[in-house]
């Protein structure tokens, strides 16, 4: 099988999967609890914890672990207890959602139009941001069409109208795929996901600068530093560190393979002389792209005969009629129905396995839109 | 070692491992994919879910995953919207916690208080059951003492005052130790988590009556039926339903031994003439107990040197002086200071291990009061 979802979710790598294996085995016991063996696992926890922010260049901040990036998204929204809130257009559910709820409880939440690209548009930005807002959340990388936000640039432009404007970045899709480095860019609060990047579902993060002092959204035994109770899930925790080490350490070479990989299929798909439109031109890991006059949820069905993986938008949205972001970015009816995601993880594939996809691709739009 | 401190947290099973093994290897598709591999471990999501509903006689029941029980906990309360909340004096910390927060948000939280048994006082509790609770929460089991609590009872007298108040039970210690049937129960609902039944950490569930709509408290992609987002945590699903399966299968048989091990040990200390205090006297898996004159901590630590692992306490509450549940059940300050806690899970111990560990505690006991 060619799996073309990594957008959506990742195959654990084999030094994850043997990381969890020992964890299960070796490191089960609670953290909290006051004997040695607890303490222990808790050092190992402090470890992971200090090499992510060493990955993403976080000296100044905190890290504390969640059950999801969604989970994490949600507790950076709930730090905003008053003022005006600006919200990317195009952003996950996680963000969004937690923004309409929050519309819903009294609170003033404005989104932040796309450019054709589905970058936040920066004038527009400008625009909306005024002195009352006290909260902006702006995702590096799309989910939806990779996307890239220009993050340094909407921090500077929110300090420099409310310098204590707290200025959150879902980085999920940015993590491991773009060089992310908080320090440079300045950024408040950060939320990542390990199974992007080839670890574990079930495992987030939220981080922040050491100046915050973030409530927490869920309460109890007092865990993570009093912001995250609940015992903590240490092979999930032990591997995402590694999935992040891994991810952070290959990020230039897994772009450049994605970058190729990319290239190679649109420049197929023109050969073979497909109508087709690409959304947005930023991250090479998302190929977001509509094939004129045909449904994407079709192709896609059509593609899974081929043993070849691909999505239409994101999981998180999957149940939903339309694609808020494609529609954001000024798409057309045909283009959102039409819409396939291609995603790359960090699997460097060979020429044979693209030709393979353009062929099966070329194959099937024909005999669909015949 | 002889590992002593399961109501902390459990070793997971070799059973449970492999089926995290094999998920991660074939099973790690988004659920919420559109695509038929992503259906297909939705599927597998689906037949987890209606296991463990079978294995806990829920049926009228609807469940959802969250990342803990702390986090079902906290949205258990989180339904209570107006009224007055009714709560255990000795809950785990996540209601507690989750408690204290909505009191400093205005809402009106009583603390129902334990009888010397550290179970709650049902005379206490009809006297605070007036028509204006709107929500109850006690847990089954006590994870500090093993007090039983009779939730049917509880069900019944909030019910006879006041039939739209939801009683919900943390029955995270309850769970494979003792019988569990939500139906003849009665209950609104539940919290349950894997990893104190052989199961993994960062998994729990909140089971809840059909004609309950409970509110999400994290929002997002909307997977759980719009009422938990987050990608679902498969591995950990299907681990989830494999421990909560073997642990009732083995609820019958675990009990017994349980049951042969604490009284072997207590029968033991009295031989040796030890002098101390046991607390409460419900789920034999739990053995709490105070040896005169000599503090838990110290103890606890000796037994490190003799690789034989308790607690004092729970790890949820390790971080905290005293121990709220010991306190309100009107033990002494030596009492809480004394108290270690002695925790079986489901394996069976030998005389033999037994012995070491009478020994190990006599010798220590008797070196520590010198």
């Amino acid at each position: 099988m060619i799996y073309l979802d990594n957008a959506s979710t990742t195959k654990t790598s084999s030094e994850v999967n043997q990381i969890i294996a020992n964890a299960l085995e070796n490191d089960y016991f609670n953290p909290s609890a006051l004997h040695t063996q607890g303490f222990s696992v808790g050092q190992k926890i402090k470890k992971a914890r200090n090499s992510i922010l060493n990955d993403i260049k976080a000296a100044g901040y905190s890290l504390i672990f969640t059950g999801s990036a969604t989970e994490a998204n949600n507790m950076a929204l709930a730090q905003s207890s008053r003022g005006k809130i600006l919200v990317g257009a195009g952003e996950h559910p996680s963000v969004r959602e937690k923004a309409k709820e929050m519309t819903q409880n009294g609170r003033e939440v404005e989104f932040l139009p796309l450019n054709n690209q589905g970058e936040v548009d920066l004038a527009e930005f400008k625009r909306k941001m005024t002195a009352d807002v006290t909260f902006v959340s702006v995702q590096m990388v799309s989910n939806e069409t990779g996307a890239i936000n220009n993050i340094k640039e909407i921090c500077k432009i929110a300090k420099s109208v409310n310098p204590k404007t707290i200025v959150h970045s879902d980085m999920v899709q940015a993590l491991g795929k773009i060089p992310v480095n908080l320090k440079d860019l300045n950024i408040d609060m950060v939320s990542l996901s390990a199974h992007k990047i080839s670890g574990p579902k079930g495992i987030g993060a939220l981080v922040f600068k050491q100046s915050l002092h973030p409530k927490p959204i869920i309460f109890g035994g007092g865990q993570e530093n009093g912001l995250r109770s609940g015992t903590e899930n240490v092979p999930q925790i032990l591997a995402f560190k590694e999935a992040v080490s891994n991810a952070v350490a290959m990020q230039k070479e897994a772009y450049q393979n994605a970058l190729n990989a990319r290239n190679y299929l649109i420049e197929g798909f023109k050969q073979n002389n497909l109508e087709f439109t690409i959304h947005g031109n930023g991250s090479p890991f998302v190929l977001s792209l509509s094939f004129a006059g045909l449904r994407g949820e079709t192709l896609m069905h059509a593609l899974e005969q081929d043993e070849i993986l691909i999505s239409t938008g994101s999981a998180c949205s999957s149940k939903k009629i339309g694609n808020v972001t494609l529609e954001a970015m000024g798409c057309t009816k045909d283009d959102v129905l039409g819409n396939v995601r291609i995603s790359f993880g960090q699997e460097k594939f060979d020429d044979q396995s693209l030709n393979t996809v353009i062929n099966a691709i070329t194959k099937r739009v024909c005999e669909l839109k015949k």
